[in-house]
């Protein structure tokens, strides 16, 4: 591991303290500066060898992907290899040293309706551009580099764990140029796509406002026909990061509106009838292509978060003093549609935030734990002793396994879930049974891929802070900051809440169950793998584990029949949130027995790196221990159709 | 309820936007002020009506202490209700109108050493001050109104809620004046106690190092003789809370230091011995109790930390440039067996202020879901009907159940534990075997009041930013600031590790089990009488939890069992924390069972507010359904000694 090497527990024993007399200084610096001297090479953005082992090991994306895709034929190895080098050079040098800057000044309202941001922003995001990221996934034809998602995400990752904030300006960026890409017009992917794709223009995603978040159908933004065709938008937008900035030349905003009558200006249609898409540039674009006026969209001011404060978070309005025009993307009254076509994308992204954020912890507080010396060991206090690193107490070791099994779970979740984007981008390999099938298992595992990791690599970063004790509570720390950016990932793109209706409430019942029953018989499949190696080699481990994995899963199977057949629906979603976590726990446990298999197998080849291999197994075993046996407990209480969420009162809770 | 009427959604609706246009102002607060028009009267800082249900039903401390002992003879129902009803208002006046600000402005270090601290500080601990509230538990001889702890913890908890860290000066110098009280000489009482009990004089605990935080025995903070009898106290201590600020006439530091010898000033010995107790003043004292010189104290920074930010946390240099002169207080080499005379209540505390901080957030989101008005119910989706209060929706019910189950057992117990407290300061009512018995039950119970709530009132917090979706990770609301300094309580104090390490290493097998025994038997005692009560009345609900609870406590006795008489210790203590938190979440199940019966016989005395005593029902049913089957879990994974935690290499985890 080349990069990310422990440094920051020096430069923060500098910056400990907000002023201090020199001889303090000096002397803290010291001590902390001994304890590092033997830090090993922990990388802390990205673990470059796991996410090799995930992307050719695990998921195996030569053979599955790039042999047989025609769109990702030119991928490989070497490509990936080369670009994750980037990658982590990029976030160890230009996206990780302005992260705690950019939580320590956020962005700042100037007069005149502009935004101050941080100045380490812009030339990171500089060097993302000329590492040709940009456009990584995006097509030959417009300039990107074609890969795969699974390849982007995997060389996103580092860049999340190292700055979450200024990373979210290209995913966003990324994000609405793929939605663009796909109902767009020519003329529109030439004006607006391009562009996004050379990282001239950014783009953002404008869904809220602020009496309609989770409820969409309730927005009340107007977009009125114009006589050239174009469409003029009138309305306040809410939660819109990258809203207003100064970093590109242009603000590319998609934005959901309702169309509606010139005649009766105040009139809103209810529900999701009329809501359609549109493009509204920060700055109009000349028929030649260069930018022309402003356009009407004022900014009425930037939302204080807890945390994810490098990116703005604005508060947009359009059309208020002066004219906001826009144009439609794709068909009228199909935008709540366009904006799905595109979600589960943009899910799994958020899961690959909350794991990224998961391993960073894991990461500082691993470094951590190997250099802090304090207490000893529970046999033999000899008080004269040295003091030990924290590391031999066992549970330190409890929290750092926990974390490494949340985050390294949710990874490889998370890039099961890109590779399954792949297939379907360019399903010319698959039958058209296989290509419906794998549609399903997305559609599936979308609310477990965007809620499990949210929730769970927050408890990671929990014990990231509970590792450096009080120190970890200290903003000297990286983990403090992690843990509040984090915690926005329950919140934005569907409420965990949504996820959990999403997923019991519509997924678990398409096609009669048919998304379901794909995804228990993939399951299986590779439970069966992992039970026939793990027999073969006689590793009782593995095969203890592909064992309670078909149970787990069973089990899941008969609380899912159960639930389905609930014919009230307010009692099927009760627990509706409980039935996501088990689905999201027997998940995890899928994708950590698939990760041991390979490197049981991989060992088995007879390859090098047995610590790493041998660590599959045992943040398998840790998991299968500690939590895969929690689902006994939901499965009881969800069978039961405990109902006591759903009958409390009001008057009750209020008591 | 008189006080804390829920105000905060208006005023934060006018702040919401670092910067605006005043008609995005204008209505964004129009909008805001429309949902509250309706604002049920819900306590943000403590419900008045649980708080007195606690302790004159559940405790029945008229019968159990008032009563009985000498020492609190004078307590009585109207003093408590008075003193609650002042205290509910300072806390809603004085102690919450500044919580953000001590939030946005935390202390600042100022040329010279000294603190800058925000203005709303200082009239709020007069308003304390004034209400006598520094010497409420103090003794009459002292000039104090000498209430038991269960009548002052109760009354800090609005404070708590309202401001932790500005309530934490006095909870801080009450500790300081306990221990003084109980290890001081009459001189030092007179010098010291006197003036912190009237407010004037503020303390601090001085015990951690950068070098040792959970392992005392390593500090190297060191005290000379000096000719006069006093000593020179010469090192630096980490994280003091409270150690430098302009609020009061004197700081009195509580110091731990080695004594040393003159002729060796930089030898350490190792180990606890020669640890002593030393009160350094910030000001020393003459002789005619006027303050003389400064000492030689030197504020060498403050700790910026992620919360809890209305108090200083400071590094101090004793002795460095200048002499710093102190006392010994209590024995020479009894330092740390003084600090543990006062340890249970200090940690006691601990969970109080974790308690409250949940409860604030369960208040705070209720009244929101209350308001907050987002989509509509499961069945009867008409897009054109108006959205419906959050409330109706089953996931924000489980949200608002969990905090409300997290934070009233979590009071419960740290009420319980107060009691305790109570009946030890004036065991004269008690047999000797009785008052042993009750020392070893709060022993026991201690490291399970101080870790339980720390742990899962901060997941209360969670739930409750969730509950206000995006806007509860704004800083407009006041919840994702409870979020983070809810997150110091795991670790100040002792961290949980340590408290399950104290748990399960040291009380479970203290004379051979007998305050485990005992535990167990206060539980089953009260767990009879709930299940008499329930086949009494005919109460299934009850009788089903009582018959639950019975089978939770002989899980938890079977795996003491068979933890105890592992011979490993460190077989033993590898999953320790699980333990930990088995064991709180009995302990939380039996103080909800208790509450529970206390309001059935409530209710079947025919006393009014049905839904109150319905609620507790409610409460008690979600948490024996939803969490306390959790330790059938734990009981597997701990009676298995499962030995991942303990047994993982370095290697492993950096592989």
């Amino acid at each position: 591991m080349l990069f990310g090497r422990q440094t920051r527990g020096v430069a923060s024993a500098a910056g400990l303290l907000t002023s201090q007399s020199p001889k303090t200084s000096a002397r803290i610096a010291r001590t902390q500066q001994q304890r590092l001297a033997s830090s090993s090479a922990i990388n802390l953005y990205g673990d470059e060898k796991n996410l090799k082992f995930q992307l050719f090991d695990v998921l195996n994306v030569e053979e599955n992907l790039f042999n047989k895709s025609a769109r990702y034929g030119d991928a490989s190895r070497e490509i990936f290899e080369d670009a994750l080098a980037t990658s982590l050079k990029i976030a160890e040098n230009d996206f990780a040293p302005h992260n705690r800057q950019n939580d320590l000044q956020e962005p700042k309202f100037v007069a005149g309706g502009e935004v101050e941001i941080n100045d380490g922003v812009k030339p990171a995001l500089e060097a993302f551009r000329n590492a040709g990221l940009f456009g990584a996934h995006a097509d030959y034809e417009r300039g990107g580099m074609q890969l795969p998602t699974v390849v982007t995400n995997a060389l996103l990752l580092p860049l999340y764990a190292a700055n979450v904030g200024t990373t979210t300006f290209p995913f966003l960026t990324i994000a609405a140029g793929n939605m663009l890409n796909a109902v767009g017009s020519e003329e529109q992917k030439q004006k607006y796509l391009v562009p996004m794709i050379e990282g001239r223009y950014y783009g953002t995603m404008n869904l809220s406002e602020p009496q309609a978040g989770s409820s969409l159908g309730d927005i009340t933004c107007k977009a009125f026909p114009r006589e050239d065709g174009t469409w003029s938008i009138k309305g306040t937008k809410m939660w819109i990061s990258g809203g207003e900035h100064p970093l590109s030349e242009n603000i590319v905003h998609m934005v959901l509106a309702k169309v509606s009558d010139p005649k009766y200006p105040d009139r809103t249609e209810p529900g999701v009838k009329g809501i359609s898409l549109f493009i509204v540039p920060k700055y109009r674009i000349n028929d030649d292509g260069s930018l022309g006026e402003k356009n009407g969209i004022e900014l009425a001011g930037l939302n204080k978060k807890m945390g994810w404060r490098g990116i703005t978070n604005t508060v947009l309005n359009y059309g208020e003093d002066k004219e906001s025009i826009g144009e439609l993307v794709g068909e009228e009254g199909r935008g709540l549609a366009t904006m799905f076509l595109m979600m589960n994308e943009a899910r799994v992204t958020i899961g690959l935030c909350a794991s990224a954020l998961g391993y960073a912890g894991f990461a500082a507080s691993l470094s951590y734990a190997l250099e802090r010396r304090q207490g000893r060991p529970v046999k033999g206090k000899d008080p004269s002793a040295d003091q030990v690193p924290i590391i031999q107490h066992s549970d330190v070791r409890r929290m750092l396994l926990a974390q490494k099994a949340y985050s390294e779970g949710s990874i490889s979740l998370c890039l099961y879930g890109s590779l399954l984007v792949d297939e379907l981008h360019d399903p010319s390999h698959l039958s058209s049974q296989e290509a419906e099938d794998k549609a399903l298992l997305l559609d599936i595992l979308t609310p477990i891929i965007k809620s499990w990791p949210s929730e769970w690599a927050l408890e990671a970063n929990k014990w990231a802070i509970q590792v450096h004790g009080g120190y970890g509570y200290t903003r000297d720390y990286p983990v403090e900051q992690l843990y509040r950016d984090n915690r926005l990932n329950m919140i934005h793109e569907g409420t965990n809440a949504i996820q959990s209706i999403d997923l019991l409430g519509r997924k678990v019942h398409m096609q009669k169950g048919r998304a379901f029953r794909i995804w228990v018989q993939t399951m299986l499949k590779d439970q069966d793998a992992a039970l026939k190696l793990g027999q073969d080699l006689g590793n009782e481990g593995l095969t203890e584990r592909a064992k309670s994995l078909k149970e787990a899963i069973e089990r899941l199977q008969e609380t899912t029949e159960c639930l389905a057949s609930v014919e009230d629906p307010d009692l099927m979603l009760a627990n509706s949130h409980e039935y996501l976590n088990m689905a999201g726990h027997v998940a995890v446990a899928w994708r950590l027995l698939v990760t041991e298999a390979a490197a049981v197998r991989a060992r088995d080849a007879g390859r090098e790196d047995s610590d790493f291999f041998e660590s599959k197994s045992v943040v398998a075993k840790w998991f299968f221990k500690h939590e895969l046996p929690k689902t006994e407990h939901q499965a009881k209480l969800l069978t039961a159709l405990e109902d006591t969420n759903l009958t409390v009162s009001p008057d009750i809770l209020c008591a």
